[in-house]
């Protein structure tokens, strides 16, 4: 195998497969990218066994062949080689030879025939987003996630699509954090569970471009995302999801609005009393037209009043800051509405027209 | 007490007294900083009983006194406050109320008198340096010491003053690094071995203002460094630092003149297929006019092509990549000249003037 390649063009391609490279794992073949150019496009292709990715690059078939090969120093290299053509050469024991300008490294690499190849999805239910819309909802949502869980369920985001609606939900016991977002076109109806590792990955290689689409196609097990150069495939959480619509709530007791940079200041200053070893919460205090944030500790108390518009009774609560924080800073509005019935009854952060629905359950506090 | 300050002239004085505050101590007193108001002029003091230091602040005085408060707390707490007047007020309790805008903390303080001062220096001899100059030297011969040796005097930096030149020497046993640099006014001569945790924490205090000076004095035990609104006292290494000038020498077999950039990029590439644990060598391979960088390890093998000025022999020696480039980086120059004489003898990098001298110990390869 000989290919030549332009450096841009290989960092991209390099960098896009990297993000289904497991970082540890007991089988070495899957710390390989595999470069596949048997046919007359040049593919790279990497795949944890959960989640895969392939990669059309462009690049100038001298031979054809395919090769494994280890993708963290061929990353490092790659990034490390001056910005000109770098050749890609392989003989019969796969040694590869990687050369640009005067530098020639070779690298041991392994056949191509022993990599596992991404499953063959039937490209059959299917919908489109525009990659920054997906890039999007994935970042405002899936921090509400459990991330290592015994509930496999919870390190997983709910994807729904019903009524011209994309509906996104992530939740872990304490939060849920929901978007939704109107999708032009006609799709059918579609309700999978995919793991947030393979969300935050694609958020990470999608672009914030609102003209280019993502297609999403579905199988019993399966989710494949298809944009750009790129397939990405990924294995869905089997089971039924946590019926959420139980627990959101339209009624409420007090409803406040509040800017939102004032908020998280204020949040961000009450952290700095609150050790992670101490769980304090933060006790939010409603009256009239302000709200008073208090932390009291061990390493002192802070206490803030911030001008807010309230409907309703007055009320105290006590929250984790970084719950309220995580939805805090996802949020474009200037501007939140929070609802609140009792201390003991989650609040819910949302707009309007429910684009978005933030619960956050509130914990016990001594005022 | 109670003291007003401008946000941006309390976050200066207490970004610089941080440097003295040690993260781990078992005297919690040492986790404070001094905040004495007790004369006209605020003054804030951090004391790790090695290292001192002393800042004026700009602020209002509305009624005097002195506290010791957590530093790292403190400090926290005014980069997350608003841009604005910061008040500061204890009470007899020395609890402190810090207050900004809407934001009111409580913390709690302790008496000034449980601050260890920092010692009284007699300004006797002394020298002077700009800021630019000192930060630049220490930096271009740091990273030669010893950080935790056994042999405390590696773990300091030898300040020579000598003839109208400063010499800053820096060594850890495999190498040297020497700064000369010539300074302007009339000063006794000077030989003292400044701690290098000093000398590094100076270097992040200091400007890159060569207009603005640095008056440095000298006792038997003590060095005091003078600048800005800022004194910083440090305690000295006791006793004898090494003969270097027995090490040094002119004499060469080969003398070569490469691309820094080049150099540095190569070497940078050859790091890529040496895992710590191997410790491997890179080898240097001068043949007529052309400079080899060759690594071979268990990960693969690099070769590259460099072209050079040469004057002698050809020459093969092999070297730890992290010391010819913790060298080359810090040098200013484009092209650096580098004097060998064999394979087990150190090289040289120097300049014409000796303004900078690296001298590194070559290792064993094998070919």
């Amino acid at each position: 195998m000989k290919l030549i390649f332009d450096k841009s063009n290989l960092t991209k391609a390099v960098n896009i497969v990297l993000k289904a490279v497991p970082s540890k794992t007991t089988m070495s073949i899957l710390e390989c990218i595999l470069i596949d150019a048997t046919t007359n496009v040049i593919k790279f292709t990497s795949n944890d066994m959960e989640l895969g990715i392939e990669t059309t690059v462009q690049g100038d078939i001298i031979e054809k062949g395919k090769v494994s090969i280890e993708a963290k120093l061929f990353a490092d290299i790659v990034r490390k080689l001056p910005d000109n053509k770098i050749t890609i050469e392989t003989d019969e024991n796969y040694t590869s030879k990687i050369t640009c300008e005067k530098s020639k490294f070779n690298i041991a690499g392994r056949s191509g025939d022993d990599f596992s190849y991404l499953p063959t999805i039937v490209k059959d239910k299917s919908i489109t987003i525009s990659q920054f819309m997906l890039k999007e909802i994935i970042n405002q949502t899936i921090f509400s996630i459990s991330p290592n869980d015994n509930n496999k369920m919870m390190t997983g985001e709910l994807l729904e699509f019903k009524e011209g609606k994309l509906k996104l939900v992530g939740l872990d016991g304490h939060r849920i954090a929901i978007r939704n977002v109107a999708l032009e076109g006609e799709f059918d109806d579609v309700k999978v569970v995919v793991p947030g590792k393979t969300l935050s990955e694609i958020s990470k290689i999608l672009t914030a471009d609102a003209e280019s689409m993502v297609h999403i196609y579905f199988t019993n097990n399966h989710i494949l995302f298809e944009f750009d150069d790129t397939i990405i495939v990924s294995r869905l959480i089997d089971g039924e999801y946590f019926r959420i619509n139980q627990m959101l709530s339209n009624d409420y007791e007090t409803k406040i609005t509040i800017n939102k940079k004032e908020f998280i200041d204020s949040i961000d200053r009450a952290n700095l009393l609150i050790s992670e070893s101490d769980k304090r919460p933060i006790i939010i205090n409603i009256i009239d037209n302000s709200l008073e944030v208090k932390v009291n500790s061990v390493n002192g108390s802070l206490n803030e009043d911030i001008d807010i518009e309230k409907e309703g009774k007055d009320i105290m609560i006590g929250f984790n800051p970084k719950f309220l924080m995580d939805a805090l800073k996802v949020i474009d509005d200037e501007m939140v509405d929070i609802y609140l019935v009792n201390p003991k009854a989650p609040c819910f952060i949302r707009d309007k027209n429910t684009n978005y629905i933030y619960l956050i359950l509130p914990v016990n506090f001594t005022a």
